[in-house]
């Protein structure tokens, strides 16, 4: 018997495995169980892999083992991969072979009411100091540690952000859309039918998992939302949890019912819930990662003094509208006429100083650079959102470098948001933009949400620590 | 004196000219004299082009002329773009030349608080009988008639959808961002100063153009709320008009304010305005443009039965939540058992047909092609969402084709929106899907608001014939 281990090495083992067997592994592309072992390959991951098919020498170059009782080494994951009626075997065997962690893609359990099967295989794995990531996942990724144990043929671009999804479909389209925009994740995670390892564990997991400053999750339902509250609560003291939770309409708690399985309270008891918690709840998948962005590249704000820079009437309007729906307080400029000669003095005469600050559609590197440059060493001023509204005569790239420049050249981590509005060269200017550390988006009032998402966060650690 | 002319005609000098004169064309290419020329040029106008300038002999290639009244041919347009303190002397030279129109994109006049002289440009321009665009504005494009009398440097993809814009700069940067995204337009038009021609004129004009299905506009503020109200009415019997009107927090109207001098009234004054006159509110420039393309796309749907059809059940509750937000009714598959077997049959057994129909991640091509088919011809069903969530075993552009193989076999008009979840290739099935003229959107949400806007239309409609 193995001493009792922390859910942080428990997981471990799955999340940043030195060694991966994949049971199933095969030669026909069309399987999952090689499209596991190529996509391990393909992410570069360092550790070893040990294919395991009873009738082949190799799969793609890497030898192959009969049965996972032949491997000598240690193996600290075992991906399943395997037809559901061999799984609970196949994981006694595990067991004998000395595996830490299972991950178990397979399919045809409790979601199709095999739940008994499912359990025994939980009871089995546990017998011998085995977690269960599933069944019926489509993996596990961590992009530091080189992991693609999934059949989802990307792995996602490296950042902070820990997403956990109830849906591997979902999953599987989503880091195909975050690797599209620039979000950088942690892991991914797909929880499947959640037999044994669950949010709680994930949320403890990820809580004290280094590469991970904020948590994402798509959430279809819970198994135990009391206990989940009551981690979630400890673990919000530390890092942003973000939730999608669908299902909140009528007919979406049937869709729920009939797609996962799982029961689904009523919405006004999760809404109460992430509250109580200090969840934050996205609406939508964009504003799950819109806030996930800014919060894991950009500090909190200080204070709620914030100021809009901007080279686009138009824009700036919509950012001021956005503002007062979102309960961002704008600095009134004018009330500080040395703030006021500061920011007039990187315009020309028929600009605004009043905030937004408007440097007019001139404004290239330098007039940017100087107004950020001011924004951010004023004291009076804790929060900025910078847009830019493409015009005939000023290149996006050099906005945005004079953006960059002006943190660099100050130093400061004072919070910021970007918007920059336009076309293909516009995207390609926000993507570098988030590249270099700063959440940039394409419309102001996405910029404005994300600055939201840093706010809101305030008040939760402030509300936080007023109960402590 | 000429006889009265429609506003048709008067605006058809502007929109569809046969020549075009730039006054103030110049050899520099930073000098928007010189850009208009440039970007006429580019966009493959095919009218005549005259550029007006006393000392250069041509512009790119272009025979000059040193003034307007030089010029034998007709002038049906003339682009003035020269110092504020010229334009009035030009505007009556322009009149002895017999030019048609005006589109004065010179700044310097009501916006900086000489509306005396903007007036009087004005009243001297309609002495000749011309109408007057500006002045303060970008230009005016219209993508069949290939004019792009503008400083934008690019000319939208063609379409059905007028754009009307209060904001030149936010004008420039929406092009950009329209074009990349595949919305196709008819006609984008600064309003800049509306010394002559307003909203009102561009509603009455963009009703009876032939190009125009939908009309978009940027709103700041308006001059004549009750005379806009009055034709809106009027033109929204024909063609849906969709509004993005800013400026309606307790800030951004001073911000308004500052930036055109327009006074904008509180929103809720707009907001029971627009509702009277059937003229659709979009929050959000994406808002605006995902309404404006379903509905210059796809028709009314003819009853509420609305049907979703995915690969994902993620993806389909995401959906399903979205319809009961927007209050779309979806149809009960299984109390029609001979509609529930058809959909059946285009799943494997662990599919789902109570609407959200789930095909599950295995449906390709030949799925999502008959589902589509049965739910198009089938006169239960009235409105159609397909969603398809990026899985690691299919292609979304294979999937794009099996849509628009069912609407070519079926014949069907019935209104359809898509949602395609994923990176880079589910762009490219979107933009495709676009091209083919099907409204597609990145998410399942924006989808279900651009069906939406058809059930708000339907509406609107039913409306307006109980009052008439």
């Amino acid at each position: 018997m193995k001493a009792v281990e922390t859910i942080k090495q428990q997981l471990d083992y799955i999340f940043y495995p030195n060694s991966i067997a994949i049971i199933g592994a095969s030669r026909n592309p069309r399987k999952i169980g090689h499209q596991v072992v190529r996509n391990l390959v393909r992410a570069g991951y360092e550790g070893k892999i040990f294919p395991i098919n009873p009738h082949a020498k190799e799969i793609l170059g890497i030898p192959a083992f009969e049965k996972i009782t032949d491997i000598k080494d240690e193996i600290d994951l075992a991906v399943i991969a395997i037809p559901a009626k061999y799984v609970l075997e196949t994981v006694h065997e595990c067991g004998k072979a000395g595996v830490k962690g299972l991950a178990i893609i397979t399919s045809g359990f409790g979601e199709v009411g095999k739940k008994e099967l499912e359990d025994e295989i939980v009871r089995t794995a546990k017998s011998y100091g085995m977690r269960v990531l599933g069944p019926n996942i489509v993996g596990v990724m961590n992009t530091r540690h080189k992991v693609n144990a999934s059949f989802c043929p990307i792995l996602p671009e490296m950042g902070d952000i820990a997403f956990i999804t109830q849906s591997g479909a979902l999953g599987i389209a989503l880091v195909g859309w975050t690797k599209m925009n620039r979000i950088g994740l942690s892991s991914v995670v797909s929880v499947g039918n959640k037999a044994d390892v669950d949010d709680v564990d994930l949320l403890q997991y990820f809580g004290q998992d280094d590469q991970t400053k904020v948590i994402t999750m798509y959430i279809e339902g819970l198994h135990d939302g009391r206990a989940f509250v009551n981690v979630a609560r400890e673990i919000v003291k530390e890092k942003p949890i973000i939730a999608l939770k669908v299902g909140w309409s009528k007919r979406g708690r049937l869709a729920v019912s009939s797609h996962t399985g799982s029961l689904t309270g009523k919405d006004t008891v999760f809404n109460a819930a992430f509250k109580q918690a200090g969840i934050m709840r996205a609406e939508t998948f964009q504003e799950l990662f819109d806030w996930a962005l800014a919060l894991s590249l950009q500090e909190i704000p200080k204070g709620d003094n914030t100021v809009i820079i901007t080279n686009g009437g138009g824009a700036g309007i919509i950012a001021t509208d956005a503002c007062e729906k979102y309960n961002i307080k704008l600095i009134d400029v004018p009330a500080y006429p040395d703030l006021e000669a500061k920011f007039k003095s990187c315009m020309p005469d028929f600009g605004s100083a009043r905030n937004p600050i408007d440097l007019t559609g001139q404004a290239g590197h330098e007039g940017y650079n100087k107004a950020l440059k001011y924004a951010l060493t004023d004291d009076r001023i804790h929060a900025i959102i910078a847009i830019y509204c493409h015009t005939a005569v000023t290149d996006p790239m050099a906005i945005a470098e004079g953006l960059v420049d002006a943190i660099n050249e100050t130093q400061s981590r004072k919070p910021l948001v970007v918007s920059f509005i336009g076309g293909e060269n516009v995207i390609a200017a926000i993507n570098w933009l988030r590249e270099q550390g700063i959440p940039a988006y394409p419309s102001p009032e996405r910029a404005v949400f994300a600055m939201s998402g840093l706010f809101e966060r305030k008040e939760i650690l402030e509300k936080l620590n007023q109960h402590t």
